[in-house]
């Protein structure tokens, strides 16, 4: 059957909205948020609103051979969501019910199209909580936020999405449909497959529902912003800081960051010092911050302040969140996500701004530093591409560097297209086989999200 | 090949203190703790010490297609390592070193064999903390906890097991090893091999390396001790306690237990009481006792103790710790292990309560409350066939209430033998079929304690 065939036969599979085959809108649901991924054309979008219209779709793409690339709002890091050639573009965006929010059990069950920042809101108007905060929670879904396992600023206490997955309802490739897990906060029911669902970006099956935890609405936090004059004395701060205190935020900020905020808004922050760090803690009032102050100022911080009203700390946080839109101001940028052992921290931003001299790259780095989780932000002209190949170089070396350290490549953004050729390097050759086979196990037709991750 | 030059070939293979074939020590390695489950004699017993060891005998066990049974200290409760006609019995007891404490970074890596009451000591020593804590961690292995994902009193708070699991090295039913995870807290590069492995109770290959997640030591904690003239009145006060706080421990004993225990040895237990609460709160000295307290009152509780000695706290949980031994002492014991959403908690232990009626059976049942996981223990006398039957028919239908009610048949002991029969109901048949796909990816020969779970 050739391909209008094919299209013509799914047009009669599902209702006439689901499809689109128009130019314009294909041509939108071609990248995500990525650089320099390739991505090919699709042959049409698919947007079903229920689980069996998800299921018609996978059924017709396995008889045909087609690949399926999920997608829910497209703004993954990693090319995850870009398209393939030929493929059909499943995006979840309209499945957007949350179907149910038990209370007493804390859990909420919801289709994959629900933002992020939906179900906090939904779940915070009953007094409950739910923590995982990517940067980008108000506009990517849950779908993809457990297809990533996305991280975020509460992380380091409360952890990522995969600690807040209790089970998960899945179309394989093969178009039937599973569910893993339950509602039960612990399960030791055959194999965890919830949680080898969570982070295969959409190589292994589509998401259709999500059953997730929810805690308690969060406590008031005090917030803590701190200035050091070299990296070694941060990275000890931080140290004591993980070591004696559970702070709900621990972000830190270099130089070339901090200079880029104060460039971009002028805010009086010291662009003489080498890092800043931001903490947060939301312990009962007592000890804790006070703490945090005392470990900031024996590792020799220049300056320490410490709020306890929560929009006077959210100020402080400002600079954080600046960081990104400020270096993007100054060129293209492609951020990268490697991670290390905590107390190896400095010693990676050092081999960062080491990489930065090394390859003549202009790179900035923010991360959540009690993680040991860092955004190396590499910036570059798009329109020059000796410029551009010396980001890449710097991209590159900055992974080796992660490995080296015993990091890994990604903390949070995922493999992708970005960094598939690294993976090998990450993982070893013996375990890369194993990852293969699991692959193999659930898409034998190798239509789902094809030349991703692996 | 015969058994006997298998045998021959094994013997030169690996060091001799490594075998051992004598029908003594071969009988006293066929069950583990769990009870109802047939076991075989073993073909023999192999203790290695290192992972090349490990790695012989398995090449070897795949060469002969001799099923292998991994085995930590036999303390399980599901005949997860119990032995198989046939098999060869892969004890890691004797894989007992700490590899490395990295005190700043807060992880361990440890060899499988190493006790969880080990870890625990030698992490205390650093000022940290390694949380899980099965009441076997005095005498069950790390890597027995991992295959089980073991949980215990403080993952109410802190989680269980695989929330401390950050790599793994395993050898594969081909002999091959391969590392997965690593030693950074975020880590999405590839898929989660880490997480299926744990629980998977030796069915996927044999643990022989764990890297743990640690935390700095735990805070003081106060301890609060309730009791209840109704089970609804006690669930009420679980709901609120969750929903509004976040304590360290939140356990329930029901009548019968607490009979069972004041029987044991009297301490004035209120034999009347239809349920007992225990609590701890860790949070800096503050509002949550207080809170929890509240909760308790609210709810109707008749008696409401609460210190912040630690001793003190020590003696209120002694009670909920003698349940076990005391019931023991009553006839023979089958502990069951059921979970239901936690606002289901009250409504569960009701209907244990009517499976006793009905069926006769003597059930008592403890529990993590805060988890909604509860351990019915159903008593019987093993010489009276009768009760025996009796005892299983109330087991089975347990289990299917706690379907019935949205749960799982387990939530912490793991599946083995012992509830191999009902995996099939709680995951339904084609997520079942799934999971077999994953068992023959890993172990395509099916040498890798065969019969167990799936
Ligand atoms: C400004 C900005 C800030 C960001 N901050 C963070 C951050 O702090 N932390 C973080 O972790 N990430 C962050 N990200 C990255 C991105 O937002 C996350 O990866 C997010 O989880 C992606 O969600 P999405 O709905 O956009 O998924 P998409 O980008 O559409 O897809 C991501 C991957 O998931 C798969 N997928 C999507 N939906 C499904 C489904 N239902 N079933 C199966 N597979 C599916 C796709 O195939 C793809 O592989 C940020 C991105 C931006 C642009
Ligand atoms: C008195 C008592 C109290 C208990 N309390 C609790 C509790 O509070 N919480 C709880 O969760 N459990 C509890 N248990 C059950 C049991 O202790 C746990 O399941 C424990 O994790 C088993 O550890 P083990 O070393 O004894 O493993 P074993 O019983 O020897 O083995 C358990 C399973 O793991 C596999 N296995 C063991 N080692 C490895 C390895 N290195 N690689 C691969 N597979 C391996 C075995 O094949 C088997 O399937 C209790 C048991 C008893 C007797």
């Amino acid at each position: 059957m050739n391909q209008a065939d094919a299209l013509a036969e799914l047009a009669r599979l599902v209702p006439a909205e689901v499809l689109s085959t128009d130019a314009d809108i294909v041509e939108s649901y071609r990248h995500d948020q990525s650089r320099w991924g390739d991505a090919g054309t699709p042959l049409c979008v698919a947007r079903p609103k229920s689980k069996d219209e998800v299921e018609s779709v996978v059924r017709w793409a396995a008889k045909h051979r087609i690949p399926i690339v999920p997608r829910g709002a497209g703004s993954g890091l990693s090319g995850g969501a870009s398209a393939i050639a030929g493929c059909v573009v499943l995006s979840l965006e309209r499945m957007t019910r949350i179907v149910e929010i038990q209370r007493d059990a804390m859990y909420a069950v919801v289709e994959p199209g629900v933002l992020n920042g939906q179900l906090k809101a939904a779940t915070k108007e009953l007094g409950l909580w739910y923590p995982p905060d990517p940067a980008s929670f108000e506009f990517s879904t849950l779908g993809g936020n457990v297809a990533t396992n996305a991280g975020g600023l509460c992380c380091v206490k409360y952890g990522v999405t995969v600690d807040y997955v209790l089970g998960l309802e899945v179309v394989l490739a093969d178009g039937s449909r599973i569910r893993t897990g339950g509602r039960t906060r612990k399960n030791v029911a055959g194999y965890d497959l919830t949680r080898l669902f969570v982070g295969s970006e959409g190589t292994l099956g589509v998401v259709t529902e999500i059953t997730l935890r929810l805690r308690p609405a969060p406590p008031p936090a005090q917030t803590l912003v701190a200035t050091f004059d070299s990296l070694a004395a941060a990275g000890q701060a931080v140290a004591h800081i993980v070591k004696s205190c559970d702070p709900s935020l621990l972000e830190i900020m270099d130089q070339a960051s901090i200079r880029a905020v104060e460039a971009h808004q002028p805010m009086d922050l010291d662009t003489s010092a080498a890092a800043m760090l931001f903490a947060r803690s939301d312990a009962p009032k007592g000890a804790e911050p006070r703490r945090i102050r005392e470990a900031c100022e024996a590792a020799g911080a220049t300056t320490v302040f410490v709020t306890e009203e929560e929009w006077e700390g959210d100020m402080f946080l400002h600079a954080r969140r600046l960081a990104f839109p400020a270096l993007e101001k100054l060129g293209a940028t492609l951020v990268d996500d490697v991670a290390v052992p905590v107390h190896l921290l400095t010693e990676m931003i050092r081999r960062i701004e080491r990489v930065a001299r090394e390859t003549g790259a202009r790179v900035a780095t923010v991360g959540h530093a009690g993680d040991g989780n860092l955004h190396p932000l590499v910036l570059y002209d798009a329109k020059d591409p000796a410029d551009e190949a010396r980001a890449q170089k710097a991209f590159r070396t900055i992974m080796m560097e992660a490995i080296a350290l015993g990091g890994t490549i990604t903390g949070e953004h995922g493999v992708g297209t970005l960094k598939k050729g690294f993976l090998p390097l990450q993982l070893g050759e013996e375990s890369l086989a194993v990852q293969r086979r699991v692959k193999e196990t659930f898409d034998p037709l190798g239509i789902m999200n094809p030349g991703k991750v692996i």
